[in-house]
């Protein structure tokens, strides 16, 4: 591996238990992803596990986002809420400075800003709340990054807001051919296949575009691959999708510092 | 009044609604206090609350705190639950960051930290759990001024971590001959009496330190006094207490800067 | 009056507190309305205060129904959350057979289950909804009576499930010819004026059936007046109405027993 | 195994979960004991898992019981939180009502109450609290059974309370010589070798007492053996015991009916 190795980033939520209550193994995938989107308390998290999630990724070297949600513990973020974009950019900004103390705390810094579940989903498309989501980052802090779902309204909010934007592909979800996910409980919306999982990032990388479940090629620059870690397979596919990129010559990088 | 006139500040807790219950008048009080401390959604307060309040705040160029709080709507923080210094620090910045978030989010700033109900008893006395809160404070930001109860633990745990300590008072509190609280409940705890109280604030600040109920005195500086924004004749004292100190040549300012 | 009088019920949400803090003026409203509408700690009231309400409701002889809602106290219930049919049934089962219990810890009983806020919005048109309520309320309790908005699928649903129905009209909102309400937010939607609210009240009772309005006349049975406990006319409305009923020969009575 | 076997019954903490998080393997634990104790909302479950537990729990014949706890869902239930004896008995009347409501929704019955996690260790040994229990259960359901931690103060408030007392002995639990559970932390207090707890289970039924951690025989009767379900061993922990059991002709069979 050189210097001048194409560069990628592998993100991957963390920290998603509450209480006594755990989800996915984190030791596991922070010796593997580069990114760890952290839960801010609002859909899973606490101050405990946040505080020792950020201090479990500072010690690997791995960069930490703050993966806001709407406040839905009961429905783990899920669930779209009836919020209005004010609402929203306030929940945001609350959580995005809750995790900035608490990563201070242990030393380490939030580098970006990835939107969770039902709000992921609705501001891929709804331009106010990502909008929303774009504004609470900015003025909370104009040097974070926006991770976005490739070609979707989050990419364009935080551009307009004037902030770094981080686009994003998933390694085991399907594409339509207007480059939103295909809805999970759809036939071949989840790719559970490691080894299809892995050829198709690399081929996206390569091609420097989102390939759809047809076969089309949606052309965007691709800053980093999100892995899963809850799924029972979510190790052993994030593992063999590192081994793969390494592989072929490229190098794992967190692109917001670590 | 003088520029050289002596300086002393109002504080009280705002904010302290959750969704649509709103409790005391807070419009009536930020135009009579200097200093607003805002409860962060653990015993109180929700992001929308919150940034609401310091909007109004920052309109009326009144300072913000904190209020951080045991997470506890149920009981409105003033139970005592059984958390260890660790998870207190950690809750401490949670609640700090989230609130420097939404003030930054609505123009204003968060200046100081003020521990609320349980938490505050517990830190008046305990010096681990006030070294907690000084640690997180610090941690979050060191600029920040931490407001402690005068003669308590906070204060020498807040000079400690090496943070401004701003001494208050009680309006409306007896105190006992160890510069503590006499605890709600107890005959003449609590004084109803509006003359009494600022007669007994202008007693205090003229001779620099806490009187107690047998009429010992205390002697503590004192930066601020604390009046309580929810009893009914809250507004009522709060104001005669402005009224009667600006007469007496006592100027009016936050200790934390606007 | 006599026993052959008319007889129609008021009811009201009382009980809308969650630890300290209030809403409404429930003691006055218990001496004007024969029925009372807990919250059951899951958009409001937890249980000290729904104890607290059925002892008192007992007291003063007023029936007592569990007002189910939508699990969401920041929200307070109005807003819709995104749950299944079998979701809503196990969540009313819980919420009713808690009140249940509650009650007669009291020495009171729950004669009715009336939906809340966003619940209720929903159950008016939607089927699959109104069933769900309906069918938790018969398996918890066959001999409850479901209090529905007149005219919706609320009342249809309770019928099918071999429940008791009653029926009821709002004082203070204007319906639209379909026969729903028009919603909050709409100019006249909210009738805020209170010889209006009673004598709109007064005529439909009289003709049995709903006014729309445009003036339209639907019919249907009436066997309560909701009033709402939370306004600021609230209490006024209530005691308006009430008089007024009495001086035209209605006798005022629980549909559901006391 | 004849009809005159002695008969005893297993129990263990199921439906721990709370939304999308679990906790044990409450399917295979409900193929190895006769009872379930299972959470009713406030340290874990929600209605939906509460359905769903006592749906399998009816399939398989297992009696179940409310498992109520302190309200805290962030301390599972093991923090004792500051509550009156008053507060204590609405709760456990609200979790324990919510409970039956849910077992009737899908065809079951709550048979027994048990007090969980901090609630329980404070019942062991303050009158009041378990008071407070016991007059909730009775007050909801005289025909409850109470399933006591065996020479506890729940028992004698239970009997007081003129309600059935089943009493328990835990297996994998160190006992002191005043026959109160070794707290957790200290050398011994939990067991975790699979043949020495069954061992010593067989010795306490067969000596009819608790046999503490001194070798002193403590004479109760003992109707249950409580297994713990989240405990990395706690299935063959359970299942070896299960198996033990019957093999010296005890017959497994609920105290509480099926």
């Amino acid at each position: 591996m050189t210097s001048n190795a194409p560069i990628i980033d592998l993100n991957a939520d963390l920290g998603e238990g509450f209480g006594l209550w755990r989800m996915g193994d984190d030791d596991a995938m922070l010796d593997i992803v580069t990114s760890a989107n952290v839960a801010c308390g609002f859909h899973a998290g606490d101050p405990d596990i946040m505080a020792t999630t950020f201090a479990r990724a500072k010690e690997k070297g791995v960069a930490v986002g703050a993966h806001v949600a709407f406040p839905d513990l009961a429905g783990f973020g899920r669930r779209a809420l009836p919020m209005s974009a004010q609402e929203i950019e306030r929940t945001v900004a609350y959580q995005l400075g809750a995790a900035q103390a608490l990563a201070v705390l242990v030393g380490h810094r939030i580098g970006y800003v990835k939107a969770h579940g039902a709000l992921a989903n609705i501001a891929e498309r709804d331009a106010d709340v990502a909008g929303a989501i774009a504004r609470a980052t900015r003025a909370v802090d104009p040097s974070l990054t926006l991770l976005a779902i490739a070609l979707s309204e989050q990419g364009r909010a935080g551009e307009r807001a004037g902030l770094k934007v981080a686009h994003e592909v998933f390694a085991d979800r399907a594409y339509m051919d207007d480059g939103t996910l295909q809805p999970r409980g759809q036939a071949g919306a989840v790719i559970e296949d490691v080894e299809r999982a892995a050829a198709r990032m690399r081929d996206m990388l390569a091609n420097k575009g989102l390939r759809t479940a047809s076969g089309k090629l949606l052309p965007t620059s691709i800053d980093s691959i999100c892995v899963h870690g809850d799924a029972p397979l979510a190790v052993a596919l994030a593992r063999r999708l590192r081994e793969g990129l390494e592989q072929e010559g490229w190098r794992l990088r967190a692109f917001a510092g670590e």
